[in-house]
């Protein structure tokens, strides 16, 4: 993956996507004076499809969503998550699909919901149905910046990729994606909202498949602190402008090329993610190459990656390699410690389990904003690799000082 | 368990334990000006047992004391682990004891090791060995301060209990034991060091069992950082001093008391250990009732006691129970989150999952030293408590400023 300090989100990711609307507006329902709501609108829409938090407490715009079978429209709130709010969050979220089909002409079974925010505060429904008529008066194929503004919480940056491809009779089509991250990043689904829109003509059950696919190659290998969230949504919808014949399963012509580039879009926006980590200062790909099944590298890439003594040895540019080895000791994973090889990039950092003389290289590689540390256990040939950040003052600073 | 902070260690803790020697030095072999050198000695020695930690990288130290059947001492350093030392690693380990046991007229066979400190280091065995005459020429009976003292390393308090109670035939007896803390405390066996010592005659076996069985009451329920060190130990020893039959089984006349006082001392123990850990401000008992099994409680419980967002959400004296639930949501554990209630000491927080209209008083709660959290799940009888503390800028601090 690139470097995202090298690569900013220029204005030319928000060009307007075929057959897409969307808008923002500032309901102060939490966040005062920022834009806190989103609306995008598929139209026509050919299929959405959505991926979503495992986590047994789901929110209620999740326990919504999950049950749309037919969505043309995403509605989403900043700054309160409306979970654990009961039977009043469940009809609270009806109450926003209905304003918002109303005011859309769509029904409200095609509106999807997404919340990200404090858990247990109910959603501030009067600020909300008062902002909603001009959120939807606004609708605009110019929408898609202020829309990625607007499902920012303690983000520090916008998150947006934008990739092209050609369809199976040569059209040119695009994938576009935003996200928000930045605490409670982890498996399974980072605390995240993501959103991605293609022009492409495809299938629900295409999508759907494509979407999981995707996220097990990003998503769901980043991690900012362990903590699963509530609401974690990702979602995808197809508007078909940019026609031909539809993608209907992984058999179609050019269903293949359209899996990479949005698996690839899906990684590029989970690295912005772990880059803008809360208070993070380093991104790190754990890589754990050589062991004896898939389970196992995952397991030890996972210690490595969550462990706080690493994760502040990160932060403080120390080369102090025993928390590695520590941490893949209690990985679970099976290892001979006396076989264990450590790189920071491409520095041999340690060497049959044992200091192999380069710390001064290795701290040269840990100033870097970001670089790879690589384990190999020499057990087999599984690997998995799962993206972190240093664990910081800011880190705390940020969950400890207020409610975020 | 009462509280540390209203107990502290006076200096009746160290008074003699009939049948023991301690000593400690200061050796410069990695800390300077301060002792780092401690050495146990039984005599006469009834029975030794220890148990190790179960990372897959075993410090030298703890590989060597796992082979020891019959110890008769203990020789302690603090700043160097010789954890992933490798062959020198062993040898250095064997040289240690071997010029112990030379000095103090016992066999190699009979010393045990412990080590705490930077993993990958060789022990500096030139300043090791040039201090060892001294320090086993200090050998006595008011050696017991010293030695809890001399195994510290971020510590910022020593730790040391101590417990009396009658044998099977109405003589005292004394159980007394030190512990250092106190990052990478986590199951399975916290990073930690901890010696007890009774004049009671006890069997290695008796021993051992009594041992296991406290530390899973103890040590393995505690949690700084969920980081399980190389190095991990704990030992118990047995003098006999008291005299009357030794207990040689959990039949034995007066080994349930016993048990009860050994266990009560390690919980002790850990919670001096979690009172001081790394930057911590608050201690927490986590305690999870009401879950489908036991496994299901513990997870739980850990999930809660490990999240970070929790953590810092406890020093930021912030009642989000929000993260409590979210926590208990991703641990496994099978759960309803609308029958899930909280309690902050006796605070009903959350009642059915949602807010109870109780923030003020949380908050107040929450502003103590020490508290705890308890969450009832409504799936079934079992239970669990871990005890751990919060994530503070000082967390932080300790391990991302410098090599600790």
């Amino acid at each position: 993956m690139t470097r995202n300090a090298e690569r900013p989100v220029g204005p030319a990711v928000f060009a307007p996507v075929p057959g897409f609307r969307a808008a923002s507006a500032a309901s102060g329902m939490r966040y005062r004076g920022r834009p806190d709501l989103g609306l995008l609108v598929a139209d026509p829409c050919r299929g959405a499809a959505g991926v979503f938090t495992r986590n047994l407490c789901p929110a209620a715009p999740v326990i919504w969503s999950r049950g749309i079978t037919g969505g043309r429209a995403v509605l989403v709130n900043a700054g309160q998550a409306n979970a654990q709010t009961g039977k009043k969050g469940l009809e609270d979220s009806r109450a926003c699909a209905e304003a918002a089909a109303g005011r859309c002409g769509l029904k409200p079974s095609e509106i999807l919901l997404a919340s990200t925010g404090v858990i247990g505060d109910p959603l501030n429904m009067g600020a909300l149905l008062e902002a909603l008529p001009g959120l939807c008066a606004g609708l605009s194929p110019e929408g898609l910046e202020g829309f990625a503004r607007a499902i920012l919480t303690t983000d520090t940056v916008v998150k947006a990729e934008r990739a092209e491809g050609a369809g199976p009779e040569g059209a040119p089509y695009t994938v576009w994606g935003c996200a928000k991250g930045s605490g409670m990043i982890a498996p399974d689904m980072a605390t995240m909202l993501a959103f991605v829109l293609t022009d492409l003509p495809c299938s629900p059950a295409f999508l759907l498949d494509a979407l999981r696919k995707g996220a097990g190659a990003s998503f769901n290998r980043i991690t900012v602190d362990g903590d699963t969230s509530t609401n974690d949504s990702l979602f995808i919808l197809s508007s078909g402008a940019a026609g031909g014949p539809a993608l209907e399963s992984a058999e179609s012509p050019g269903a293949g090329r359209f899996r990479e580039i949005l698996t690839g879009l899906l990684m590029n926006l989970a690295r912005r993610i772990i880059d803008d980590g809360e208070g993070a200062t380093k991104t790190v790909t754990v890589t754990v190459k050589g062991a004896a099944s898939p389970r196992e590298a995952e397991a030890a890439a996972r210690a490595v990656a969550e462990s706080p003594l690493v994760k502040t040895a990160f932060f403080g540019e120390d080369p102090n390699w025993g928390r590695v080895l520590a941490a893949l000791g209690r990985s679970g994973a099976s290892l001979d410690p006396y076989r264990v090889d450590l790189f920071l990039d491409s520095v041999h950092w340690v060497k049959d389990g044992i200091d192999n003389g380069r710390e001064a290289e290795a701290r040269q590689v840990m100033r870097r904003r970001s670089y790879s540390l690589t384990a190999l256990l020499g057990r087999g040939d599984a690997e998995a690799s799962v993206l972190t950040c240093d664990l910081s003052r800011g880190y705390v600073e940020i969950n400890g000082s207020y409610r975020s």
